[in-house]
């Protein structure tokens, strides 16, 4: 039977698990039946929950038995706060277990090989680049790298202007782009702002839908720079507030230690403070169809001086959201992801 | 019978009369016999030579006789320093003709009625929205304007950078954007740069292909503002060269007086100075997958304060050249157009 369908419905059930998840891995697990039927899907819960392969069984119940489970990661085999998903995929009568990703953490690793020794069919590596682009993609850079995955968001005019010279900046994009980054703030661990962006603009940085409405899950907001807060800034109220007296990229790495994925919004000197660092793996680009002429850049690094300082990237996503255009550049995983944290 | 692709195949003729026949129209003819076959193709000659029509006829020969003509623009009716279009169909035989955009010049107009109240079948609008879009453009809009089309050309980083802090700006992007800037150049009347641009880059603003070899076509090369370029500057070589002792755009087009297209290379001042008064009305934006952080930005202008400020473009062109993307902006005709020159 050809499983590439199943892994694609796992690892879209896995994104509900990003940002959740974290320090653990966002994974997604589909179970299916001999007929070919998906008989259970689940998702990574919180930390101390269920893993998605014990979520999918739990959906699955009898019908896993002689079925075949979809997992876009190697199922653990460790006992942590939960039990070893190798165990539980025997217990469950899965016969076959076919999964994306070998685990690159030796204390998770080895559930292949013990679900192997027990009979059960393995396949490795089936739809292993959708499942390394996916929602995997911020846990594999952290096991790789020791750090977060970073990705800096700019919205820019044409002319790369990111607010108008009296610092108006509402808005330079449109709706579409707006819920866009806002889906995306959903599933990241922690958006960090300079002190002048919270200072000026004021904002929430929470996740909210287009109605208004807050997501599920919200990111830790990070705000950096030497400046106080007013007390009653918008950005302070409720909890996951985090005040980092200074620029440096290490020292807001620091303070985000089970983080996978961060976002760094601005302004300029805070996106220039990790670009100066090496720090930027991902920029979300959302491009509007205007000329400003004037006003802020987006990124305000230190350490340029001439052309073959930059740092270049590969441009993955190209697309319009309403008038406007969203276009993500990525570091492939291995180039000089610089700094590895402490 | 269906005269679409005559039409589109007339279109493509015309591209290359652009920035050859101006002032006039560069304009493309097809004739198609009864049977469906292409027996002629002609496209506008420098002023004082044939007309499209004149050009597809003396192809044709004896098979235009009984034969449609497909023309991107109705056939003349005046006597100019060439006989009238209208009246050549006539005398070849032609007993149908097909055009897309009527023409708005008031002189040359009437051809239509003429060729119907001789007896020939006429049709008018066929593919007009190819037609207005494609080289009869820059035209149109100085039919419509009294000003030719004016192009701004940047090519930035992600963060909207022109260069680098010490100015080095070779290259930004890659070989497939530049070939597609220089295609361009091959098409327009005249290319404008400020003496910063001149003095530091040195230039040669000819349109030249892959391998270096110089299109038929050049623009005329203007430099703009009070700096004198040294006498060995490379783009003062050859004719077509002229230098405006101001950055005022209104200076500029005013030594201009047959030109349909102007392109506006840079720098941030001059670029600036068109957004000023309002003459911008495409952007041809090359934009490469790097990050700089520092660096002049593409556009830099004087009378922008708040963000209402901004001009607001339609995206019309977005496609990849290498590793760079390149966005086409325009202002649709009869938007704000501006400035209406004296």
């Amino acid at each position: 039977m050809d499983f590439d369908g199943a892994m694609l419905r796992a690892i879209d059930a896995s994104r509900a698990a990003q940002g959740i998840s974290s320090p653990n891995p966002p994974v997604g697990a589909v179970i299916v039946a001999p007929d070919g039927a998906v008989v259970g899907v689940g998702a990574t819960q919180p930390p101390g929950g269920p893993h998605a392969e014990i979520m999918a069984l739990r959906q699955a119940g009898e019908s896993a038995r002689g079925a075949t489970a979809v997992v876009t990661l190697e199922p653990c085999n460790h006992t942590g706060r939960t039990g070893p998903c190798a165990q539980a995929l025997l217990e469950a009568g899965i016969t076959a277990v076919v999964y994306a990703v070998a685990d690159p953490n030796p204390t998770a690793a080895g559930g292949a090989r013990t679900l192997h020794a027990a009979g059960v069919t393995v396949h490795e590596g089936v739809g292993l680049d959708a499942a390394e682009a996916g929602p995997l993609r911020p846990w594999l850079f952290r096991q790789r790298h020791g750090r977060p995955l970073v990705t800096a968001k700019i919205a820019t005019t044409i002319d790369g202007r990111i607010a108008a010279p009296d610092g108006t900046s509402q808005w330079i994009t449109g709706p579409a782009a707006r819920a866009h980054a806002h889906e995306i703030r959903s599933r990241i661990d922690a958006i960090v702002v300079g002190t002048g962006t919270a200072l000026r603009d004021n904002p929430k940085l929470t996740a909210r839908r287009p109605d208004g409405q807050p997501y599920a899950h919200q990111p830790t907001r990070v705000v950096t720079g030497r400046r106080d807060l007013p007390a009653d800034a918008a950005l302070r109220g409720g909890p996951g507030y985090l005040h980092v007296h200074s620029h440096d990229p290490a020292a807001v790495l620091a303070v985000l230690p089970d983080a996978l994925w961060v976002l760094v919004e601005g302004g300029p000197s805070i996106i220039g403070a990790f670009a100066d660092a090496d720090l930027i793996d991902e920029i979300d680009h959302y491009l509007a169809p205007a000329l400003l002429g004037a006003g802020a850049s987006s990124v305000g690094a230190q350490r340029v001086t001439t052309l073959t300082d930059k740092r270049v990237f590969r441009r993955d996503v190209v697309t319009e959201l309403g008038d406007d255009l969203y276009v993500r550049y990525r570091r492939q995983l291995g180039d000089g992801a610089g700094f590895r944290a402490r």
